[in-house]
């Protein structure tokens, strides 16, 4: 049976369900997969964390030099996250030739040609399955299950913290602050939860997946990148009086005019099956061409949802060995030639606070149509002192046209303000 | 870069787009994949249709030596369906040392063992993932993406005819015979739709599924079957207004008491993703001991969505030579051991005709608890005639039990008849 060594670079969260993955099933894996897979040693500084996993202190590791000077190791994972020390230790394992399998998504999102181009010079392989969507195979199923496909788009509930707070906000109609609250209350969100809400988690998942799906290197600086720190309760209770629900989503969409890739709130229709993925859950719409419409759906973090990815990067490159995917070796990918769409087309969701008389919609339907901005849907939704909100949905129009035209409506007599634009996915 | 030959056994609707995709994404192949793939020749008595695809009459084969015996052809597509002459012409690819990709579930079903000992000894590759849930990854999430796991249980909605047909009931609140017609004449059902609609088809591809899931060959015989043509439009309605949806689902489960494999029409809570996987769309939804809940969503069945699962296996095979998925050569693997349930656990949604008066449901309660069936819910619909419709949901219970409770209630004076018992998951 064949042998297959792995070091552990960090026994956090996700480092201990890695190994207690790799040790409670490592019968299961002799038995299913073939192969006999041994946590040699792993390189943590809390030794006591280490030994109550279930190490034993001589397998604990002080320097990345002895992990990768052990040849009974074939394969390093790293789960300590962020650029350094990962980078360096990632850099020197593949240098030593050893395999490197990741779930470190902002390594991924801003170095990777660098740690492909090592890996390939030493034959190494190098997985990262567990950087996006957790548990969800959503890389091996745009490396190996999709590969027949161009892909038209990719939309994504990527971030587990903030579909959390969504979904609180609007199943009880709390406020962002409040919904932030009980979520950091469960371990849903950190104390600094800046990496969630702000969407930064979201766009180095993003700019990976969007990578693989249009086999071009999306830069984290070519996605448009807003949080969720600006939503309020009010729209998310219009949206849902009109059909649809809030979530931050990750867009990449390959257009004839070029590629889009964005992270913002937008609002879903309730029939797209993204609308119903809920609280901590994540899932991938993508669409290709000759597969259509495809969804996965699952828990995108967690100590044994993203140990399940590791560990099935572990065992699928122990199996494939000498397989390895690259991005950059081609010229027809890097990013050199890619375009970028830089106007945006969409559906919008348009909130105004206008003076309760009837020629002020008439005049502010007037400057859209003088835009050529198609207006879809239009409610009125409650009186209150003269001061009245009114939701606006357009149809699909480009972005510069819709600015343009609500600098032109903010200056109507009757209208006080626009207080939401918010893009729109049917 | 390497070349890849490719012959097609049977252009029909999945042969057809089979060759589509590999002709038309060719370029897009070089690029992506390394791959130059080329349709060597395809085996079709109806010339004229492979002429109008784009063969030349020169590539046409009439036989299948023909096709083994050219040192042009690396893989053999099998989309011709049914046992034979398929499982013939597999096998003689196989014993000639080709790669086989086939879509065919009945011959997988029921002859998978036979075949992959024929690919092993001739070291061929033998791909299917085109076999369940058309364009949906579902094989190679499973093999590749889900190894990490011990699979507990695997639900689908795997067959769209029928998926179809319910979704129509219910939207419409057309009778089966209705909606059967009317999925016949957009071509959803076929002229005799017997393998759809008794569950033959979900019960192939339930027999394949659990088998990967489960690590052990379970046989067609192990699965119980019920279709959807004794389903009453009254039910569906029934369900409805307690917050359930009707589904054809495959069901595997891996307990303590054994594997419990079964394809029946299923209630569904409204909150389980699977019960908005609306029209012929399938999904199917897994729950693994790492990762926790998964669901894959996408197209069952069509020519391109098929196809895609076709070419990512022909694509998978040329980048992964050398490497079988051998499920049978184990003795961990087979089903020499494998312990089946034969007396499931399920909740249970029960229709009765009663006499509209006080002490009947009392009674039929009692009956209930004397066989330890725990009543969850209880709706006495509407009145008519003196005779009352009563739903009745139970807790999980041992079929047998709530079996021997009903032959009992229906001879409880007032009881008019048991309508309908349909299991249900939450």
């Amino acid at each position: 049976m064949k042998k297959v060594g792995v070091a552990i670079l960090g026994l956090g969260v996700v480092g201990g369900g890695t190994y207690k993955i790799l040790t409670d099933n490592k019968e299961y894996f002799k038995k299913t997969q073939g192969l006999d897979i041994t946590v040699e040693m792993a390189l943590e500084k809390n030794v006591d964390r280490a030994v109550s996993l279930g190490l034993a202190k001589s397998q604990v590791a002080s320097s990345i030099e002895e992990v990768v000077s052990n040849p009974n190791v074939d394969i390093v994972v790293e789960v300590i996250g962020g650029v350094e020390p990962a980078k360096t230790f990632v850099l020197k394992a593949l240098m030593s030739g050893k395999t490197v399998v990741t779930s470190n998504k902002e390594l991924f999102a801003k170095h990777w040609p660098e740690l492909e181009s090592e890996a390939k010079k030493m034959n190494a392989g190098l997985f990262f399955e567990a950087s996006c969507v957790g548990g969800v195979p959503i890389i091996r199923t745009l490396q190996e299950g999709m590969q027949a496909n161009k892909i038209q788009s990719i939309k994504g509930i990527i971030n587990g913290t903030t579909n959390y707070i969504l979904t609180k906000m609007a199943n009880e109609g709390s406020s962002y602050e409040e919904a932030l609250k009980e979520a950091q209350r469960l371990g849903y969100a950190e104390f600094n939860p800046t990496a969630d809400v702000e969407g930064f988690d979201a766009t180095y998942k993003l700019s990976i997946l969007s990578s693989l799906a249009f086999n071009t290197k999306i830069a984290i600086e070519n996605v448009h990148r807003e949080g969720i720190t600006g939503v309020s309760k009010e729209d998310i209770k219009y949206g849902k009086e009109l059909g649809y629900t809030l979530k931050l989503l990750g867009i990449g969409k390959n257009t004839e005019n070029g590629i889009e890739v964005r992270v913002h709130p937008t609002f879903v229709a309730n029939d797209n099956p993204l609308a119903s993925v809920n609280d901590s859950f994540n899932a991938v719409h993508i669409v290709g061409d000759s597969v259509g419409e495809i969804m996965l759906y699952g828990r995108g973090a967690g100590a044994l949802p993203t140990g399940s990815a590791i560990v099935s990067d572990v065992i699928f490159a122990a199996r494939h060995t000498n397989y390895h995917y690259t991005m950059f070796d081609n010229s027809a990918k890097g990013n050199k030639e890619t375009k970028f769409v830089s106007d945006f087309t969409s559906q919008y969701f348009i909130r105004l606070s206008v003076q309760d008389s009837t020629g002020v919609l008439s005049k502010i339907a007037g400057v859209f149509a003088k835009h050529n901005v198609s207006i879809r849907e239009v409610k009125q939704v409650a009186e209150r002192d003269g001061k009245v909100p009114v939701v606006i949905i357009t149809h699909i129009s480009p972005e510069s046209a819709v600015n343009k035209a609500l600098e032109k409506i903010k200056l109507i007599d009757g209208v006080f303000s626009v207080d939401s634009v918010i893009r729109l996915e049917s």
